[in-house]
């Protein structure tokens, strides 16, 4: 089979449009994959889009509808006609028209709701009451719960009954008499065993769970250390209430890391892809840290107009201003982004804050006495003097070691006040680098040349 | 049921450890997940580490060794019970046994290799002929293949005879008579067919799978796009050779997370976590970055130096020199990290440069603009001189434009070239921007201010 190729499957598609063959093209639908009839929706008009929409299965196109934007889904919905739009939303699971209708405008949210089957109102409204990015938010209603008490036979039978609807299936939840959930069998165990076989004996009871109100970055750490493809949601008095899938944790740890990255790059996370951003929406994200970051820099004129008289007298010393900030920003950010990393990891707590003060001090000196020596016989060569270089090199090691603590440290004290560790960003440690580099560099300088 | 609490199983266990009531401890054990366990373990020291895998069934230790650094997996099984370690390599799937022999010294993989079932050491020699980071390196052979023709009674009755010993099994795969992967069928289907029904006719045949020399980053991409649980793997003939499952997808998106957030912060990717990592490691992953920025940065001392007379005739023109490297570097690290962020998702691809750089060159101007206006006034306030505010300003709106266009089209060009986009960190893309910005200022200060 190999990789598929889904260029030539859209070229194919749109000569069969163009000459509207729509049985062939019904035909390549159906050996289509839902996200692939997706991608070549986004390269097409609205009439073609609605005329590929017709000739696929109804469940083919409610998979397919998943894969687009937002306004797309509604969009496409709203303009298809009405009965063609009431099946495919009726094939839809529960948790996707909820996302839906929350992420679009409340008065489309109502056309929306007007079309879906009156037994399915109940479920979306439940899940609308939870945060999107809550283990609430992401689960999805459609798992198969049985009762302790039943033999594999009658598990089997109702499965029969009820799974065809349900398209997570590979587990079965076992419930208590009062909703709580007491056990986890797979399909496979059950195929496995015998048919007069009560299902608590053959159930795990060691699940795992996650409260319906954690957060979804919860969810996903879960799912990682303990290896899971489905984990189970309870609400506050253990009762089964829903389930979280494998692939849609993916996207969680995708969109974190993504938060992440965008934070650390120094503006606040899109909500859109890059290319579906508007000019506006990229300025207003960026500009407010660049004016926050440049008050604060504000303080380095500051410092160096201090220092003007020591400046006008050593021309040479401002020679090595923009090493200082640059290098105790490298190695700032070097230190942050480790540590920030860890913690979204969960691999270091902020228990951990003196071992990492520890360890940072000791590669900090490090690479601060490295960076020293090569600042010493650099500053030497540009300005030969003894006296500045002995300045720089001492400033170089201490502008190190400060900046790698400040680095380490700042992600640790913000998530012990409960700031997200990723604004310490680049910038920002930069930034309190320089202040105290600029500062520590006019001292040393003052002291060791002797200028009043 | 509620999240577990780890801490309190954990206090537990140690209090029959130190009890030697085993038969608690054993009872306890049952109750816990294997990952549960292996956090347990990492707390205690080797006898009672050997004390409570033995205390356990078979395939929980083998499942809870898995959990654990190879170097403690190595250790536990080498000074394990002979019998008893060779039982518990039986059980370990061959991917997570191949893993760990490519993982620890040859000497000592022998010494494991010697301990596997014959029938086992194939399987494994397989697995370990692809690297580790390629669908091949990560995929796991417990599958369940079938042959077309069988009916789903067969299929089963198959099921029943091979399944107790496969662990991945929400999913049957269909090859032809040459092992072709020609369909995948879930148990929850087969579970829902007439007995008689022949496999092919409910078999769906447009199955996703990647190539066994892919990336793993692809197998990743694939099976987020796709909404996969499970990813069949093929060789170049489109035969079936393995699975990847989404639980070891999660930790690949994590792992390549991880790995651009330390390119990002300008330190080469650490193979261990922060607190595993030795003082040397660390110093190492640092010192090389450090050296090499502070190489290219050392021009920003021959471009002051150059302007030696003209700094010291208006010293304060010396006050703003950290304003501009710094603001730069800021807009700069922001423009790169959207973009490096989009390539890394597939949002944005080479093809689209020019788009990126007309966004870019828009939004950088608003930017600039507004920047410009705040560097004037501030600039006035500070020096208090039009001709030096004016410098400020021009300097900081070609600075803004300059750096946002470098900082967004350098991961590009990097991606066209074949070099990781993630190297154009926040770091290197600072101090490209200081030698431009630099030049930038003093030409136009000496030019404004009419200095020779």
């Amino acid at each position: 089979m190999g990789e598929r190729n889904i260029v030539s499957f859209k070229e194919s598609a749109e000569e069969m449009l163009a000459s509207q063959d729509y049985e062939a093209l019904r035909e390549l639908l159906e050996e289509l994959h839902p996200y692939e009839v997706a991608t070549l929706l986004e390269e097409l008009e609205e009439p073609e889009q609605l005329i590929i929409l017709e000739l696929m299965s109804t469940d083919m196109a409610a998979e397919t509808l998943e894969h687009l934007e937002y306004e797309d889904q509604y969009r496409l919905l709203d303009h298809l006609e009405d009965t063609v739009a009431r099946k495919i939303i009726a094939a839809m699971p529960s948790d996707v028209i909820a996302d839906l209708v929350m992420a679009i405008h409340p008065h489309q949210a109502q056309k929306i709701l007007g079309m879906v089957p009156e037994e399915y109102l109940q479920k979306i409204e439940y899940l609308m009451t939870y945060p999107e990015d809550s283990a609430g938010g992401i689960m999805s209603l459609e798992y198969i719960a049985v009762r302790e008490r039943w033999t594999v036979e009658r598990v089997i039978e109702h499965f029969r009954k009820v799974g065809r609807k349900e398209s997570i299936a590979s587990y079965i939840y076992v419930v208590d008499n009062i909703g709580q959930l007491v056990g986890v069998v797979s399909l496979k165990e059950l195929l496995l065993s015998h048919p007069k076989t009560p299902i608590s004996e053959i159930m795990h009871t060691n699940v795992v769970a996650i409260p319906v109100d954690a957060d979804q970055e919860e969810a996903a750490k879960l799912m990682s250390q303990y290896d899971l493809l489905v984990l189970p949601v309870v609400d506050s008095r253990g009762r089964l209430v829903g389930v979280i899938t494998a692939d849609d944790i993916m996207d969680v740890i995708e969109e974190e890391s993504t938060e992440d990255i965008h934070k650390l790059g120094g503006s606040k996370p899109l909500d859109l892809p890059y290319m579906h951003s508007s000019l506006i929406t990229l300025f207003s994200k960026r500009i407010n840290w660049l004016i926050f970051l440049f008050a604060v820099q504000a303080v380095t004129s500051n410092i160096l107009k201090h220092f003007q008289s020591v400046l006008s007298s050593v021309v040479a010393l401002s020679f090595f201003i923009p090493l200082f900030t640059d290098t105790g920003g490298n190695s700032g950010t070097q230190a942050s982004s480790l540590i920030i990393r860890s913690l979204a990891l969960g691999e270091v707590t902020t228990k951990d804050a003196t071992r990492i003060l520890i360890k940072e001090l000791q590669v900090s000196a490090m690479l601060g006495a490295t960076m020293g020596i090569v600042g010493y016989f650099f500053a030497w060569a540009v300005a030969g003097s003894v006296e500045i270089a002995i300045a720089v090199a001492i400033t170089l090691f201490v502008v190190l070691v400060v900046s790698s603590t400040i680095g380490a440290m700042l992600p640790i004290i913000g998530s012990k006040l409960g700031i997200d560790p990723a604004v310490f960003s680049a910038p920002l440690i930069t930034t309190v680098v320089d202040i105290v580099a600029l500062t520590l560099y006019f001292n040393i300088a003052t002291l060791i040349l002797g200028i009043k």
